[in-house]
């Protein structure tokens, strides 16, 4: 087996989801992840924590979605108690067809998902971690080798994320302090402003000690509000099954005004007609990881490339809102991607700039 | 996919296990028998039941179980309350590899096993169903070319149940009624007599409604008591490993007086060994499954065969037995099997041949 497997399942019990001894540990295993479910069962053993393993498999769901009616019971009391009892949650996806459940309909499947709302809620409770094994399904979605994937994955998976999470919290202190950040790239007319004073930026170290549930990760996130401006999204991304390409955003005291896509229209019109919450923004985030140099159309990757911003319409994140304040509240949260590696960018913060052409000012030593 | 996947699934789920709309139903997935699973849960969605499905994958358990220090926390409650609150458990078995965990320390799964008593209380407790999908690995075993062995399978699992539940329940009927049953077998010295005054007979008909959880079954058993005589076992089988063969018991009051076998002396040696009460018999076992024609080395189907007799050295099943007694107690219940498809075999209640050479009396006619 590639050593590098036992390194990711290292990665994922110890540093992200830091498991213990006596620790009850839920395995979800998907399809094409089960090398990597078998190396996480070995460390799990050897840190004398218990495990029992459930099996996602996109072709199960499938089958039974289709063949049921749609009324469907709210949360059946054996899932909800096995999760109301675990401590940790270690979800490995690994597609082997990322289109899987492509023909279920979009009715079924929110019934479904509204049907198992306090199962949802009991896991977020848990310490859950996603990763993701690199399957050839993957691959192939990243337009990429089989091999050469799987260097892309472990390189973002195997950082030094200490060393990273000491970075991070140096961007952490400036948003923490700071009141507004602007988001300036003058090739393509994003000159963006959204204030964050009295909200608390998460150091997002692959680690639920800091809060944070992807491996990888590789990111600083808020809760922005008073967005003003244009903003312009050059990363292409697959939202609801469609290829969006080159969204515009035009915001007026916080709300999309006005907007456009080269590509994907009908997926955003969808995403923005959802609720009120869905016109305003639920984060700002700026991607780390240079371990992610490229994307690969899966948002667990993309939204933390270094050099990247992203902004999602919809749902704030309750840890970066001040105590006693909602934030944004929608039903959906959808990230979109802008590079800013590319001349004559800027990402400032009160007026000063922590980030040009995308690089931070310690990195570029413009400070 | 093989037709025979979908109509085994819809045998499991209305015949075997009887579920209906609002069951939870934890669905045990073996590493090899996604295929199966996939048509179960399009039936369980059809039925509007609730569906967890765990991986049950002999690599994971082999990694937990070696990495491990022996030290298992007993029954962790997470997976406690899951069984606690399921209706129904559907073992999938489907193996890649029969010897996937051959290198885990004996100690070490009897540790495992002991720590989790609590949790395999509550799997007993509901309306479990233990199947099997035809891997290649299973039909290596069996000495069968896989195509082959997919026919023997479903042969085994499609068959008329209700017609063969209540053919097995004129051999129940008469079982229930009779003192002493005898078994003779001129050929190989086999003559032995077994006391079943008070006893019930289990009509095991592939079904929760039957009591009976093997989906195969086919076959009627008993708890014998005051065993007395002979009987020689010409069907090979592998016991703790080891392949055993022509195994001869000599009985006294009950108790194991004198052995042999022709192989595999050890395990005997190792079974009888374990408490007092793996010196007598659990169960008498007759197999009416005429879709089994030829032992696998499988004992979910080898002890179901057509025109076989199985006896278990160990523990009997409480359901045989009269209010109040407990029966034979022990910490095994190992199965041996004799063929008495040969001439001048036969099996005789208070002195009434019921079947000869292999024939039931309904059969052949002789009554």
């Amino acid at each position: 087996m590639d050593p590098r497997v036992t390194e990711h399942a290292e990665t994922l019990v110890d540093w992200s989801a830091r498991i213990e001894r006596g620790d009850d540990v839920v395995l979800q295993v998907g399809e094409g992840a089960h090398d990597l479910a078998v190396a996480v069962a070995a460390v799990l053993g050897e840190r004398g924590a218990n495990l029992l393993a459930t099996y996602d498999s996109a072709e199960i769901r499938r089958a039974y979605l289709r063949a049921h009616d749609g009324d469907f019971d709210s949360d059946p009391a054996f899932e909800l108690a096995l999760y109301e009892r675990a401590d940790s949650v270690l979800a490995l996806g690994g597609s082997r067809n990322v289109a899987g459940t492509a023909d279920v309909p979009g009715e079924r499947r929110q019934a479904f998902s509204r049907a198992r709302e306090a199962i949802r809620e009991a896991r977020l409770d848990t310490d859950w971690v996603k990763t993701v094994h690199p399957t050839r399904a993957l691959a192939q979605r990243a337009d990429m080798a089989s091999a050469a994937y799987r260097d892309f994955v472990y390189g973002a998976v195997l950082r030094d994320w200490e060393t990273l999470a000491a970075e991070m919290g140096r961007l952490k202190d400036v948003l923490d302090a700071g009141s507004e950040v602007r988001l300036l790239k003058e090739g393509d007319g994003t000159d963006l402003t959204m204030g964050i004073e009295g909200r608390t930026a998460i150091n997002s170290a692959a680690s639920v000690a800091y809060d944070s549930h992807n491996l990888p990760s590789g990111e600083v996130f808020t809760a922005p509000t008073g967005t003003e401006g244009t903003v312009h999204f050059d990363v292409p991304m697959t939202i609801r099954g469609r290829t969006v390409r080159d969204v515009t955003l035009e915001f007026d005291d916080g709300e999309v005004v006005d907007w456009a896509a080269a590509a994907g229209e009908a997926a955003i019109a969808e995403v923005l007609d959802t609720d009120d919450g869905a016109r305003r923004l639920g984060e700002l985030g700026v991607g780390m990881n240079r371990g992610i140099d490229r994307p690969t159309d899966s948002i667990l990757f993309d939204e933390k490339m270094a050099g990247t911003v992203h902004l999602a319409l919809g749902r704030a994140y309750a840890d970066c809102l001040p105590e006693g304040e909602g934030g944004n509240r929608s039903a959906v949260h959808v990230d979109l991607i802008t590079d800013m590696r590319a001349a004559d960018t800027a990402l400032l913060v009160d007026g000063e700039p922590i980030q040009r052409d995308g690089l931070f000012r310690w990195e570029d030593g413009f400070e």
